[in-house]
């Protein structure tokens, strides 16, 4: 057993040297690569994606790994879980064909550069066929791994364990019935509060305050960088290489805020996996939808509350110069602004979750047969319209705002939704261990980013998220604490009854 | 003979995919990957060369590429130039143990970040056992291709075929007759012209200004970047994909316009290689020498001109703020001055040559036994009292101020000279076929560039460096022309008679 661990040790070494490659190659796509240099470097994308495949599903590896699933009560809780997991995994794979599984792999590394050019050109026509290719592999893949199901639930348990369509209903049922009232009334007393946050800003200056973000909440500028691109991310090269990107636009200024402090907290989460599962597969994070409510708690239980500003608003004014004659107050009303937007990562906390449910609508939908690709514009163009009351007037605003599908992230929009509503969970028990109104006041950061590195961040993926969320708040998903926080805000934000 | 060309030709993509890839990895260590991630990328890039190594000596292609060279009178041009070369390049590897080879790469990708905390915290001592290795190897490796030479003439040959000590010797003798005079004459006037171009600009200006040098030159930006790193160079990804780097520093501007010019040069002549020879082992450089001879002919023999910056000295002095009090003319002196330095990169074009010179005989007594790398500190000092009158005071300006020897560049440094040597001859020849002046002065540096594409870029490595510059010049390695130039250019600055 001794010699099988040590060779798996080594196989999965391998594995991750290639994995760590690809997150270069992919990191370099989407960010400095010049236009000619996109096609060769899908083709080196493909070429490694198709090397790490074979070791994953090669025979040896197949063996060793069955062997040690039998023996896991022999195993420490690392190796058991980890074992556990890369079967899991190894089960998914070894039921797509690997050339189907290169092609895949190319064709999503080259459709980011369509979509990018779909998008600032405002032509979906040329991103159309790139889209139902990639949706048409994922149906495939989906009925290769369970033909007994429908391939978007396959999918949806990859990114949260245990869910499904049937789940997803009822939970963006209950936030619909819940938050489009409350919307409605903010909507009636027309108060605009966008204008206290509106100006310009050089990309210069808001470079230097994302960096400052940066440091102030403790990502560590010596195990990571912040870069630019046309779409933020986190991507993790390894756990002391993480890199987080933003877009600088300089007519919206507080974008770039608000995208730095929502990656850096992927990052900081990132940063923060036990260093002793380095070279392990559970240096990762423990679900999409936990990694979510990290980067939605810094971005808007943190970022968007007034005690987070109090102590750094001046620094923020030195840069946003526009900013001088707005005070804290006021700040704090803008960037609560309540407006249903078109575009999701500029949504406002409130109305974003509509944002995802009507993502998740189409993507079910394209799944259960209900919707083909070339009427996506006019299907998402309705859905804006019957949840958000508004209507984007090109494709740029409408169905080609994101990456996801170009990256090939399908199933993963719930997790945003998901990960807010974990996020109020964990921050109502973290309230209760720390006196954060005092933390923020004081600018002690790294208090908060070490519980949530105690509570959450160390195990990785040691620990599944649903024993995450029950060690930490006792329960299971419950939408209650979030829904009860944005009436409490928004409330008091707008004077409601 | 057919299915063998078709079998070397996937063999080759294949292997170009890989170095490719170890371009984007040498890229990234070089400019962005944070300190934490540079440990596990040198590992990947061990990895990664293993790969491409196994894909060079496999016996496969040995028994293909043996087959071919018999066949050679039936190959075309191209594909006869390119199983030449790869026979050359086989015979070379195949003599080095992979394992050596391997451990080679990845200490060379580690000691780059090793150079750069020595070089920053001026401490020679963390770099020397780094240093010593990289020797070792490479006096290692010499003698395994060829036990009957000294291994500095092995690798000399490399970067400059038909290269050896004994020419170099006397080349650089010839060289020093005639510069050492002709500074001493310039020192004794005592002038100083460098506060012409004293001064500080931001980062950002330089950054604008050095974008819009690429482009005036005629570097594409859909087929390149520009970034920065400690030490500029250029990478090629592929001849779509080629990227240069320059260091910008606040208190010397003038310095990233002559790097980023320099660096263009190399870009331009990577950028202009022949589309056809994309997927061969041809689309590269002819040598290292006429590489420099690119790089120096438009930072020096253009970008040094008065008439080159009088349609552009305006615009530069948008951003160079400092300058709108300097006249063109005191421009023109700024940037010609003449001072023994101590840094490579920033010496003028009179003293250049004097760096190589120190470099040269350094690289050859180590190889000759006669130099330990402990004594490198001395010794480098001493010859740069002897050569140039004037000593560093700290390691960081003196022996550690180059990349060249982590990344494992030995014998590089010659082609320095060789190819300001070159770029007279070339020069020459040119001044015949197109009104230089003018084109300069109506700003149309295409023609330049178009003139070098047919003459010497289209070519990449389907011509010898001789052949090269026999068919432009007539003649083999001249360093009349360069000697005159000099003579000439500065007598007329320091009115020397």
């Amino acid at each position: 057993m001794e010699s099988r661990l040590e060779r798996f040790r080594e196989i999965i070494k391998e594995k991750k040297l290639l994995d760590s490659t690809l997150a270069i190659l992919h990191w370099d796509i989407e960010t400095e690569a010049p236009k000619g240099g996109q096609e060769l470097l899908s083709q080196m994308i493909g070429n490694i994606s198709l090397k790490a495949y074979e070791i994953s599903t090669s025979e040896e590896l197949n063996e060793i790994v069955e062997f040690l699933k039998n023996m896991k009560n022999e195993l420490n809780e690392i190796d058991k879980k980890e074992i556990e997991n890369y079967s899991e995994e190894m089960e998914k794979l070894s039921k797509i064909p690997p050339m189907e599984y290169k092609a895949y792999t190319e064709l999503t590394a080259k459709a980011q550069g369509v979509w990018e050019k779909a998008k600032n050109e405002n032509n979906f026509s040329i991103f159309k066929e790139y889209l139902e290719k990639i949706f048409n592999y994922n149906i495939k893949f989906g009925k290769y791994r369970n033909p007994n199901k429908n391939p978007y639930d396959v999918i949806l348990d990859d990114y949260e364990k245990g869910m499904d369509r049937k789940k997803l209903d009822e939970f963006f049922k209950d936030l619909r019935e819940n938050i489009v009232p409350l919307l409605k009334s903010i909507q009636e007393k027309k108060i605009d509060n966008s204008k206290y946050i509106d100006g310009e800003v050089s990309k210069c200056s808001q470079v230097l305050i994302s960096r400052f973000l940066g440091e102030y909440l403790g990502f560590d500028f010596n195990r990571g960088i912040i870069s630019e691109s046309e779409h933020p991310f986190t991507l993790t090269v390894n756990m002391d290489d993480v890199r987080i990107t933003t877009k600088y636009i300089k007519e919206l200024p507080v974008s770039a805020i608000f995208s730095t402090i929502h990656e850096c907290g992927h990052g900081i989460y990132e940063q923060g996996i036990d260093e002793k599962l380095k070279y392990t597969l559970l240096a990762d994070g423990a679900s999409m939808g936990i990694h979510e409510s990290q980067s939605r708690f810094y971005e808007n239980i943190l970022g968007r509350s007034k005690s987070f500003w109090e102590p750094i608003y001046e620094k923020l004014q030195e840069k946003y110069t526009y900013l001088k004659d707005i005070t804290l107050d006021e700040f704090y009303l803008g960037i609560n602004d309540v407006k249903a937007s078109l575009i999701r990562v500029e949504a406002d906390e409130l109305t974003y979750s509509l944002h995802i449910m009507v993502r998740y609508e189409i993507e079910k939908g394209i799944f259960e047969g209900k919707y083909k690709i070339g009427d996506l514009p006019e299907i998402w163009n309705e859905k804006m319209r019957e949840y958000l009351g508004v209507v984007p007037e090109n494709d740029r605003e409408g169905v080609l705002q994101d990456v996801h599908w170009a990256c090939g992230l399908i199933g993963y929009f719930p997790s945003y939704a998901l990960g807010n509503v974990y996020s109020l969970q964990i921050y109502n028990k973290m309230k209760k261990d720390l006196n954060i109104e005092k933390i923020l006041k004081e600018g002690k950061l790294h208090l908060i980013k070490e519980w949530l590195g105690e509570h959450i961040h160390k195990y990785g993926k040691l620990k599944n998220p649903e024993e995450i969320l029950k060690e930490i708040t006792g329960e299971g998903l419950n939408s209650k604490y979030y829904i009860e926080y944005l009436k409490e805000k928004y409330s008091k934000i707008y004077n409601l009854k």
